[in-house]
C-alpha cells in the first residue's frame, strides 16, 4: 500500500445519512456514524481508523453534505479540509461518489480509489484490510470491484451480488448480476447458493475506469459534477438522484467482486446495535436491570433502572427519551415521523 | 361541623411513609403523599382539601417525622406551625397517632378527632365527607369509630374488619373482629358476604376515648407519649413499634365503623397510578405512544417516545428513570434495595 506513485490507493469515506433510524441519539445534525454504536468510539472513528490502515491521511477523503462538515471535522481531525469534499445538496450516492471520485482524480488521476461508508461496523480490520488489497490489485487490472459480504442468514434487507463462480478468499471474480432485496424464500436459496454476496455499498476502482463508466451510464451525473467543479452555479442540482448502483455498477463492464468475512454489520436498527452492545458487554452496564433480559441501555446521563420490562431498548438523551421494543425497532422512524407532524424540528 | 365549642372537630392528618413504592418519583424526603398520583395535585394537597370540608384551618393537625417537615410546610401553606406535630423517630402508627391526639388533648380536651392518612385517593368527597359526619356522630356518643372502605374486588392486600351486622350508608356499626390481609379464597367470601369492610386507616373518636383506650391497651405507648410532651429526653424511643390497629384498635372497647362508597384508592403501586392517571386522561398526554396501549408516562421533563411497548410505566426524573411493566410494579422495591446495596443513598 505504501506505493505513493501511479495506482496510488486513495480512500473515500461517505459521511451522509439522514438519523431517523437511531432517534433519539442520532439526529438529522448526527446521524448514525457519529454515534458508538458498535463499542465505545463513534462509527466515523472507526472507518477512518480502518482508512488508514489502507493509506495516510494525505489520501483519505470524506464526502459528507454541508449541515455535517462542522461535525465531520470535529470527528476526525486528521482530515486535511481540502479533502472534505462538500455535497451542495443530498442527491443519492450516484453524484455524490462521483464528485468524490472526480475531486481525488483532479490531483490523482492515476488513483486507486476505495470507497467506503462510514456507519457499519466491521469487527475483523485485518479481514476488511486483506480484502481490500485484493480489490485494490483488481482495481489496478480495471475492474470495477465491490466487496460483497458473505451472508450468514437469509437476509432480506440488502440488495445480492451474483458471482460468476464461488467467490473464494482474497480473490476477485466477476459479477454476473446485481440482486434486488429478495423476499424471505429466495434469500434462502441464496444463502444455500453461496454464489451469493451482500451489496454492502463497498468499492474499488481507478479513478479512470470509474469515470469512464460514469460518462457512459451515466451522462447527466458525470456532466453535473464537472461542471459543478468548474464552478458553475445550479450544476450540482440537475444530477438525477441515483444510487451508485443504479446509476453506474448495474450498468458498468469489468464489475468484480471479493468476498468479506470480516465481522460486517450494517447495524440498521436499535435491534441491531442492542446485539452488539450486548457482544460489547455494554448492555445495561452501570445501570439496574430486573427481570428484564435482553435489554439494552443506551446513554449515561443518569441512572436506568428497568423492572420487568425484557427486549427492550431505552435511549437516554437530553431532550428526548424513546423504550423501544427490540422486535420492533423499525418503527422508531414512525415516533420520528410523528414529531415532524407535530412541527418538533427542534427535537429531529 | 361548625361547632366549635365541645366536641368540635379537629383533623390529624398522617404524612409519614418511606417512598420506596414510587421510586424514583418518590424519595426518602418525598414520600407518596408528595406526588400527584391521583391527578394534578399533590395527594397531601387532596387530603387538606377534603379536611378543610371537615374543619377550619385553626382545627387542622399534621403528624409528621422531622425530615418531612419541611416539605409538608411548603405543601400547606396553610397548616400553622403549632400543629405540626413532629415524630422524632418512626415508630409506626400506634405512637405517631397517639401523639397527635394527645396534642390535641392538650389545647382541646374535648375534641373529636378524624384520623385520615395523606397517601390515598378520594374520588367523591362528597361521600367522604358524609360518612365523616356519620363517623363524628357515633364518636361523639363515645364509640372509636372506623371508616371501612365497601370492597368492589376480592383484594388481598389489606386488612377487613367484620362488621356485626350488614353495614348501611351513613350509619356506625359495630365491629366484631379485626381481620387479617387474606388469601384469595377467603377474600372472595368476605367480599360476597356484605358484612366486610377494608380497613383503610382512617378513625374519628373523641382524645377522652381514644386515650382512655390507648391507656388500658398500650400502656407503654400512652407513658411515652406523656413523657414526650412534658420534655423527657428519650421517652419517645421508649414507645413500642406498633400499629395502631395492633396497640388499640383491635383491643379496645366500642369500636364501630362507618361504611365509606367514596372511590377510595390507596394507589399501591404504579400500576395503580397508571390506573388512576388513564383515568384523568393523563396515561401518554404530550408524548408520543406507538403500539404501546395500557402505558403510562410520568414526568414532563421532555419527551418520551413510546415503541411497542404495552403496559409499562415510564417514569423519568431528573437524576433516575425507571421503566416497570405495571404487572411488576411491585418489584421497583427490588430496584430500589439494589441501589441501596450499591450504596446510592443519593438516589433513594
Amino acid at each position: 500500500m505504501a506505493d505513493a506513485g501511479r495506482h496510488a490507493l486513495h480512500v473515500v469515506l461517505l459521511a451522509g445519512g439522514s438519523g431517523t433510524r437511531f432517534w433519539p441519539a442520532s439526529r438529522v445534525r448526527r446521524p448514525k456514524q457519529f454515534l458508538a454504536l458498535g463499542g465505545r468510539r463513534p462509527l466515523i472513528e472507526d472507518a477512518w481508523r480502518r482508512a488508514r490502515r489502507l493509506a495516510p491521511a494525505e489520501r483519505l477523503w470524506v464526502v459528507a453534505p454541508r449541515p455535517l462538515a462542522r461535525s465531520v471535522r470535529a470527528a476526525l481531525p486528521e482530515l486535511a479540509a481540502e479533502r472534505l469534499v462538500i455535497e451542495p445538496s443530498p442527491r443519492d450516492t450516484g453524484p455524490a461518489i462521483a464528485l468524490a471520485v472526480a475531486s481525488v482524480a483532479r490531483v490523482a488521476p492515476q488513483a486507486v480509489i476505495g470507497v467506503f461508508p462510514t456507519d457499519h461496523v466491521i469487527v475483523d480490520v485485518s479481514a476488511f484490510t486483506r480484502s481490500v488489497r485484493a480489490a485494490v490489485a483488481a482495481a489496478r487490472d480495471g475492474a470495477l470491484v465491490c466487496l460483497g459480504v458473505r451472508p450468514d442468514r437469509p437476509a432480506t434487507g440488502f440488495g445480492y451480488l451474483l458471482c460468476a463462480e464461488p467467490p473464494i478468499a482474497g480473490r476477485a471474480v466477476p459479477v454476473s448480476r446485481f440482486v434486488e432485496k429478495p423476499v424471505l424464500s429466495r434469500a434462502r436459496r441464496y444463502l444455500a447458493d453461496g454464489r451469493y454476496l451482500w451489496n454492502a455499498g463497498m468499492f474499488v476502482w481507478t479513478a479512470q475506469s470509474f469515470l469512464a463508466e460514469l460518462q457512459r451510464t451515466a451522462p447527466e451525473i458525470d456532466t453535473a459534477v464537472s461542471r459543478h467543479l468548474s464552478g458553475a452555479r445550479g450544476a450540482w442540482e440537475r444530477a438525477p438522484k441515483l444510487s451508485v448502483d443504479y446509476a453506474v455498477m448495474e450498468h458498468a463492464r469489468g464489475v468484480a467482486v471479493v468476498a468479506l468475512d470480516a465481522g460486517w454489520d450494517d447495524v440498521g436498527s436499535w435491534d441491531a446495535a442492542a446485539r452488539l452492545r450486548e457482544a460489547a458487554g455494554l448492555a445495561v452496564g452501570t445501570h439496574i436491570a430486573i427481570d428484564s433480559p435482553g435489554s439494552v441501555i443506551v446513554g449515561e446521563r443518569r441512572i436506568v433502572a428497568l423492572v420487568g420490562v425484557p427486549d427492550v431498548v431505552v435511549v437516554d438523551t437530553a431532550d428526548a427519551l424513546l423504550v423501544v421494543s427490540r422486535a420492533q425497532a423499525e418503527s422508531v422512524r414512525a415516533a420520528v415521523e410523528e414529531l415532524r407532524k407535530r412541527g418538533r424540528d427542534d427535537l429531529l
